[in-house]
């Protein structure tokens, strides 16, 4: 058996002791480490495979510990990881108190940004690179590896349109596969392809950004990738190398279904094989039970159309895609433009459903208020993956939508319950509503197998009570709902499914008030500003002074972990809510 | 005298009547009315007055009440305006009850789209005409006009880069007078310098984005404009028209100086001269006590670096491009670079400044969330033109910013009660933070004018009490201070400026839920999950139960007016808080 080389790879240190030749060898090693872990530990898969010869050749190149690597995104970062003293600790990826699944400034001094959002690097480089040259420092290289999806979101042309004319030493590497976590879509994607295909002229539009252009190349030649980043290490200013990579490279069914295996769940290492889904019935996930209605919708409301930025899949738009082509719109790594596009197309009287996670949608904040809501358009936001997300860990959870949407005019904002809420309000969003409207529901999967129910209409505004006791109201929002009402199974309390965020069932609350001593919201969104606060202000308008317990998202950047984990880390699980609650009743 | 064309030009409809050769007479007196009402009543002059042959070519050319025609920005609409049934009420243009300085949907049809913020009109345009198609309409016209410096923004990149492979009927007009209010910036700036100048090869970078390009034109050649117009209405599909304009067109000194007449006050119409300013010894701007404080805090730190996202005039950073030009930065209509451009540099030990008014901080809600917050980076940002702005209006106003900025873990929030304390804290915060800061600040002028006083360290989360009273406590938050101390002139109550609203000064708070029945809040910001609520939060985690009215911005959108006239009508000037504190006195 051939020796391994990557069991003697602590750091890049001990990369640099190895020949050039040695380095496929290693790359293959690498791959195999990747697959054997992600396959029982699950995790992201093609991104990281498709990048492991270049980030050998960048470590190997560069000082990584005084050059500064920054992955876009950072799904593609594990072979990074690994090179960088996160082997031993690989298998705990994701998991609470583990890696984090991206780079992360508080685990390596190697992961030299934080990142988890798309389009941020070439910023985030150029800013490193302005200061090393104001520090004096002209060797140190500063490097943003984006890919073609995210290179189309429009923050990263900002960083590229500053750049151009700056001095600094920037190199950004365009880690071309035509594949975000969907096929990648747009004009520059139309672009980047002829340029592979060598059917574009070679005046090209990162040359007309002023950046010293060279590629493309194969990413999967070692030597070829190393030779190029030795030549570009002795370019000053801003340089642009263009590769061209395979995502899933060395796993032929995550080559051949790259969607799926973005991130396959537990799967076969040695095959490839997909682990068997369990035959259990189960309740659907959220983001299928908006995929599946609004294709049912659309199918009898000509006037809807479907927007996602990039997010096909994980949004199961897709659905829609494929129904109901000409009506369902993937515009790529773009929420600004998504949240404009619905703002302009609901001028002409369409209905567009706009699909962006909770923690996307923060991208199109302003768009949100000043092209939407000031214009009263009424679009429909559906806002999926609100509340913790789980292993995705900080930069994913959608814990702020109620925050920094309830301070807009002119916004309704619902969270469902459950699946038939969820499939009720979007019928009665597409129905006419004067306003816009955000409806936010979680990752994951509901509680309700039989959800295909006849559509009814929801009142705006009107909540609901799901269970009658003394003293003690508790106001939940969303699917809350369902670790309260576990919590006071054998207790004689009210329960209240407020529904919406904005506007207020005034009405309801004005009983409550009056009928109970104590009030207790819970929201799975920050405390500072959310559900609760809503109600506090009711409160505090009304002048009503009963004791009020506000739960929620503490005021800190949450980590990875299963829901069920992080839940119970801040009292939001059924048992603390129930010890909680009895320490009140009693 | 010649008969006056424009006096019989009450909609297109009559435009229409006349013959092309009449039209340069008719951008003539087009202008003059521009000048005429602008140099009594002010407003945006330069950005108008380039586009006035452009304004005469599109209605003569489209039927704009069928066609979509969208203006980015919306300060160059006046000509748009006066042609299309605003003529006679024109003067009130950006007064209280008056006709809005930006279309706006709800003042005209012809208005198709509001605008205000910068790059959103490809978005918004595109959104019409892949209505239109859908709808099976495939002669209407969809026309976005949009400055070079507009186009920079990352969000119009997103439009270009859908529009593209889109087949819709989109007309994207660059409107290139290399300026935005300041002088434009960056590599594709730099690039339509080169296609002007006929130095940059024809292979472009919007064929590149699958646009169907023609120009550069000049587009003060009405016939020139017409024709080219005219052919691209029967081109099928995106197409993008480039001009060459003149910022002030016919005005000599607002062509010469065209940051000043970019919105130059009064000024004589006849000689262009500006009115001359009061000899008055006045209090400064908070800009300009931010654009000189950063420069004398600069020249002792070297690590202090400035940045503003095409606001160097607005923000007063331009005293710092001037005097520290490699330190201080204008990255271009690009709110988001500039946010993570800041991240990088602090992640390198730099002090960044980083200057966006509160409204378009909007535009980097995501950046200050994922790339400063979540990393804790240090980063300074100084919100200028927060709370009421006045006569810029609704799209304008930063009345969201302590709401979407308090749910943020790790920010501290800051307002100013005046100069010397934005002066303060801007020096204390360059002294080194755990965390990164947000000082807002509002438009306009302060109340001291002898401000330049030795700067005095500010205690992190320390609040002041400002006047000793009984039975009621008011607090207020940033220069609403002045509102309330004149409204309690002679009231015997008590009155604290919180100064933080994160973290909020516990101490003082606990103080005052104990030594008062009633406690009033007080800010410039909405009332949902603003200034207020977090009092209101504090108030049930410790069970206090005082009387408390929160008092701010309705949950409406706020149009146009001064400051002093919109605080008056939403009852936050002085006259009406003292009646309102009177009532609860007696």
């Amino acid at each position: 058996m051939k020796k391994s080389l990557l069991e003697n790879i602590h750091t890049p240190k001990d990369l640099h002791l190895l020949s050039q030749k040695d380095l496929p060898q290693l790359a293959k090693e690498l791959r195999e480490f990747i697959i054997n872990i992600v396959a029982t530990k699950e995790g992201h898969l093609g991104a990281s495979l498709g990048v492991v010869e270049l980030t050998i050749a960048l470590h190997y190149v560069f000082n990584t510990l005084v050059d500064q690597l920054i992955w876009d995104v950072g799904h593609q970062a594990y072979g990074h990881k690994i090179l960088t003293g996160r082997k031993a600790v690989f298998h705990t990826n994701r998991q609470l108190g583990g890696i984090s699944g991206f780079p992360n400034r508080a685990e390596s001094a190697y992961d030299t940004f934080g990142v988890g959002h798309a389009s941020t690097s070439i910023s985030a480089a150029l800013g490193m690179a302005i200061a090393s040259r104001l520090q004096g420092d002209l060797k140190k290289q500063h490097i943003a590896v984006i890919g073609d999806a995210s290179i189309a979101g429009g923050m990263a042309f900002e960083g590229l349109n500053h750049a151009g004319v700056s001095k600094a030493n920037l190199l950004v590497i365009l880690n071309d596969n035509a594949i975000g976590i969907d096929p990648s879509v747009g004009a520059l994607k139309m672009y980047l392809t002829n340029v592979k295909k060598g059917t574009q002229k070679q005046d090209n539009i990162f040359e007309a950004l002023n950046f010293d252009y060279s590629g493309p190349i194969d990413g999967h030649d070692i030597d070829a990738v190393i030779s190029e980043l030795e030549r570009l290490k002795t370019v000053e200013g801003p340089k642009f190398l263009h590769i061209i990579t395979t995502k899933g490279k060395g796993l032929r069914q995550a080559e051949k279904d790259q969607v799926k295996y973005h991130a396959p769940g537990k799967f076969d290492a040695k095959t490839g094989d997909l682990a068997v889904k369990s035959t259990e019935i189960q309740a659907p996930k959220y983001q299928d039970v908006f995929g599946h209605t609004i294709v049912e919708l659309a199918q009898n409301n000509p006037k809807i159309v479907g927007i996602t930025p990039a997010m096909p899949t994980g949004s199961s738009l897709k659905y829609m895609m494929e129904a109901l082509p000409d009506r369902a719109f993937d515009v790529g790594i773009a929420e600004q433009h998504a949240v404009t596009l619905a703002a302009g197309m609901a001028t002409q009287g369409l209905i567009p459903f706009c699909n962006i996670y909770s923690t996307f949608l923060q991208r199109a904040y302003d768009q949100i208020i000043h092209d939407v809501a000031l214009q009263n358009l009424p679009v429909i936001f559906c806002l999926d993956r609100a509340g913790l997300v789980g292993e995705d860990g900080a930069t994913h959870h959608g814990v702020y939508d109620l925050s920094y949407l309830r301070c807009i005019p002119n916004l309704i904002i619902f969270a469902p319950r459950n699946e038939m809420e969820l499939r009720n309000i979007m019928y009665t969003a597409q129905l006419g509503l004067d306003h816009p409207i955000a409806i936010r529901y979680p990752r994951g999967r509901g509680k309700i197998i039989d959800w295909k129910q006849p559509f009814s209409k929801i009142e705006i505004g009107e909540a609901l009570q799901l269970k009658q006791g003394e003293n003690i109201a508790i106001l939940s929002i969303g699917n809350m709902a369902y670790n309260v009402s576990e919590a006071i199974e054998n207790l004689n309390v009210s329960h209240y499914d407020m529904r919406f965020v904005k506007p207020l069932d005034e009405k309801i609350l004005h009983d409550i008030c009056k009928g109970y001593t104590t009030i207790i919201t819970i929201e799975d969104n920050g405390i500072n500003g959310g559900f609760g606060s809503a109600i506090l202000e009711f409160m505090a308008l009304h002048n009503y002074k009963n004791t009020i317990k506000v739960l929620g998202i503490p005021d800190v950047f949450i980590e990875h972990g299963k829901v069920t984990e992080l839940q119970k880390a801040i009292h939001l699980d059924p048992d603390s809510l129930r010890i909680l609650i009895e320490g009140i009743v009693c």
